[in-house]
């Protein structure tokens, strides 16, 4: 395959054909249709970028991919292990073997422009850049694009009409002297417009762009996405429908100053655009980081529900774990199985992450029908998984002891629990970001020479992605936008973790709401309240090294977890759930 | 006095002339000879900038001086209050008063050239810049520039040689492509050349310009601060000594690239550099942040001494405390007077801070003969200070309960203590900056509604500046180069507050020195190590809202200070320690 696709460059005179992992959306999860990279190279993972000149092929992808990628890429493609002693990134590698007048081709739809700029800025030599699509034709069989059926969000379920999201981000556009702006991610877009569909995996939202103007709106969406209804629901809300692809028209022949974010614009839409461009944050991501009253009240009854199931789930788990068969796939199930019987559920917000022993310790293990494990014996089950309520879109982790646990594990575990209580119950004035507070969470691992080596939490969508920012919880901020300080409304997970390779992994997570405390000379203070209302398993807490007060803030919370979920659970559970809440 | 210098402005044709509060190094304290704002003006607060117009004059200092400036100022000068609703800061002030060919005019060689910078950025209308000096000719009997002797610093000090800091300055000067490098604050070059003197109040700095070559190296000093022995000295160190003002004519000779930090050159000096500017933080700046092993061991010995001096102090403090009177000045006085009695120490740090009750809630308080306040009741004594010892500078603060203290001073005290020891015991990895740290000691307060508005923590030279950058502790950085991560090697203030308007406040401040921990698959491990060995006034504390860890470390703490001091005190004071650091 990857021969006949070399043959094809060698007919076009490519030199470079670099083939991403990504939409025409740059969503951080792509449907089929849009899976090219794993078609040529057969790694399946989620990441992964695929460079094939006329005789090589390379495909770079990061340390969670590793063996799979191994395992599954095609003949004649070398594995590019990024972040690994002297492996170039692929910037660093097409710099070094490019010549003058070398072609570097991908399809520009697919592309980040941010990716072609720093591609332009790094390379000295005078190549030629093309945005081509080799795949439409070369491609047999190729997956349909997603269709689903787009829908209006119901105004019960946020409060805020789409016309007045539009006049909002009118006002931002003239107060930075903008006359258009160009949407492009799905989730901003599906905020502004209370738009909803079903194109992106675990994601509520629909394949569209959108454009601003300072009189008008306009939504791109794929003809059989749209019905007569939704046009004329849209209409009240002065909202043009078009079609999908003719955004790449219509922004040629903008005028004056255009608004756009560029690390979210692909690179064949930026080269269409002829005015001005006037480079920022998307206000709409912004905006639909601070929920609005309606939004909390939602949210706060879909984790409710959410609870209820993964308080059912727990139940099932702890009373049959040795006496029934369970395996990772059959469990992930079970917590599936749980969050359908809860009102207004869709879907899981994001592949389940059941994960036994070891294999919690891959911080991005999915049990697959390939490759899975049973789980029995002692140890640590994570479970990391969400749900796409109506009402909300939660993600929760819980580990669970099953059989019996050391005493390590033990410690390890309340290490964890110490640091996602601390986070939980911080108190900050307006002002500070995630890199103030990302310490709290990870002191009692840090103290013992461990870390975590990811972030410590993300912002979350409103029946949107389980991934939203700008604002998160690091050590240092990735980006500009993720330095954003921390507003009331805005909603963030707080999952602190151990992963031991070949041992186990320790994640517990809660998501938090920032809500505003008092204000006086010091400023505005800020803290969190809680919207996950889960046990958390105290046969894994050594009760002897929590502080006074740590015990008192996890009574606390257990006592809330038994008066919130109770009145759903039957009297079994609910005998059992006293029991798992009670006061240590 | 000011309508004799506006009577000047007139007649030269000024507009606008400005007076900072600056030496022609930006030192954060300048000598007698730079106070042209306190004797135009007649406030003599440390920070302030006059403006002068022909027909008005305006002071901006900030909140620590609202009082003072408002009863020292001069008839026909306005106070303007920084920071307050409604008040323009300086550069806005002259945006909105300038007309095109305006004349505004300063002595370059005082003034910062990063200032101008800004006000040539925000004026839109054709404004002419003017560099001159009319104090020269108007201030009859002005004090002369501080002229003591400049002295090399010994060797068994600091542990390396001049013409070894040099050639890694040159290391660092070809890796960034440039062939000359211009250093004007004083401590920068007190550093580089091991250069010591005592032209400026509290630092043993002198007053010198450097100019760093591929291959020379020189020094610009006053004449009469030099003698034969240094010119021979400095030979061997293969640096030549020239006269103090050379530097204005020999910059303008440099060709090629030039390293500079605009940040900390004067004006008049940029404007006469012709050739190109590499704009950086001093390298110096960064080296000399990070203490070699002599200037450590020598550091923990000045720490001991200075240790002795504070707890004996201490013992006289609570033993004589009602017995004999006490004021703010005397108890000063008493302090310094052990210091004295150690060996090595040449003069204070900084002017000691000694505040009782409602005057340490004013954050920089200085007592002075005009207004002090006599030590008797009830009540807190706040004393911040340091010494300058010829084996390291110190900068210590201890709160005292005199009398009786309620059960909210004692909370508050037991509060700030908690943040200080929290941040004294942090655990991190390589990569983190103070920013990532402050949460830690502040979090009692934040948790309590109160905040105390200043950093937590400064770096500290080595018989240099008790302020020393690059790094520090605050919940944002005011500069990019405070976004330094820690290193081992640094050391760093500890000291959180509680400060109560007209009621007390407190202060608590250890020196922390950053040492290597394990290093391992997540990185380098940080944490630190203590410097001050001073007894922490347990008549302050309430036991009861300290965990079980804070005890230990309070505990452990005082055992360290008793093992260290006591060897060095009589029976009686050996007695009283014990009491004093008893365990809890």
């Amino acid at each position: 395959m990857i021969k006949e696709f070399q043959k094809l460059l060698k007919e076009k005179k490519i030199d470079f054909y670099i083939v991403p992992t990504d939409d025409d959306h740059q969503s951080e999860t792509v449907g089929a249709y849009y899976q090219v990279r794993a078609y040529l190279s057969g790694f399946s993972g989620s990441a992964g970028t695929l460079l094939v000149t006329p005789n090589e092929a390379y495909l770079w992808t990061d340390g969670r991919y590793f063996i799979q990628a191994a395992k599954e890429l095609k003949e004649g493609i070398t594995l590019m292990k990024m972040a690994q002693k002297g492996v170039p990134t692929l910037v660093e590698f097409l710099k070094e073997h490019v010549k003058n007048n070398s072609v570097i081709a991908f399809d520009g739809q697919t592309m980040k422009c941010q990716f072609v700029f720093e591609l332009e800025e790094a390379l000295d030599e005078d190549v030629q850049m093309i945005s081509c699509d080799l795949i439409k034709d070369f491609w047999v069989n190729r997956p349909a694009m997603s269709c689903e059926k787009a829908y209006m969000y119901d105004l019960q379920f946020h409060g805020c009409p789409a016309h007045e999201k539009i006049q909002v981000i009118q006002e931002y556009m003239k107060e930075n002297d903008c006359n258009a702006h160009i949407i492009a991610p799905l989730d901003d877009i599906a905020w502004t417009f209370n738009l909803r569909g079903r194109d992106i995996p675990c994601s509520p939202t629909t394949l569209a762009f959108a454009m601003i103007t300072l009189d008008e709106s306009y939504l791109y969406l794929q003809k059989d996405a749209v019905d007569d209804e939704l046009i004329s629901l849209y209409k009240e809300e002065n909202v043009i429908i078009k079609d999908y692809f003719d955004i790449y028209e219509d922004v040629q022949k903008l005028e004056g100053r255009v608004l756009l974010n560029t690390a979210y614009i692909n690179y064949q839409l930026f080269n269409c655009i002829q005015c001005d461009i006037v480079e920022g944050m998307n206000p709409s991501q912004a905006f639909k980081s601070i929920k609005n009253e309606t939004e909390i009240r939602n949210t706060q009854n879909a984790h409710l529900k959410d609870g209820v199931a993964m308080t059912k789930f727990m139940y099932w788990l702890k009373t049959n774990y040795g006496k029934i068969p369970m395996d990772e796939l059959s469990v992930a199930d079970k917590v599936l199985e749980y969050r359908q019987q809860q009102d207004l559920f869709t879907q899981t917000s994001f592949t389940t992450i059941c994960a036994f022993n070891e294999n919690a310790a891959l911080m991005h293990y999915h049990a697959s029908k390939e490759h899975y494990s049973s789980i029995e014996g002692d140890g640590f089950l994570l479970i990391d998984s969400g749900g796409q309520y109506l009402d909300g879109t939660t993600d929760i982790t819980r580990t669970y002891a099953l059989g019996k646990v050391s005493s390590q594990q033990k410690r390890h575990y309340t290490m964890v629990l110490q640091g996602m209580l601390a986070l939980q119950h911080a108190h900050f004035l307006y002002g500070c970001t995630g890199q103030n507070l990302d310490i709290l969470a990870r002191q009692p691992m840090w103290r013992e020479d461990l870390d975590y080596q990811c972030g410590t939490g993300h912002g979350i969508g409103h029946f949107l992605n389980v991934h939203e920012g700008p604002h998160g919880i690091r050590p240092r901020p990735r980006t500009n936008a993720e330095s954003t300080p921390f507003e009331a409304g805005m909603i963030v997970t707080d999952e602190p973790g151990i992963y031991l390779e070949n041992q186990y992994g320790i994640r517990i997570e809660n998501e938090l709401l920032c809500v505003e405390g008092k204000e006086n000379e010091y400023g505005q203070f800020l803290h969190f309240d809680v919207l996950t209302y889960v046990p958390i398993d105290l046969d894994a807490i050594d009760v002897d090294l929590l502080t006074y007060q740590e015990k008192n803030w996890l009574n606390d919370y257990h006592q809330d977890v038994y008066a919130k979920i109770s009145p759903y659970l039957s009297e079994e559970e609910k005998n059992w759930l006293k029991d798992y809440t009670r006061k240590i």
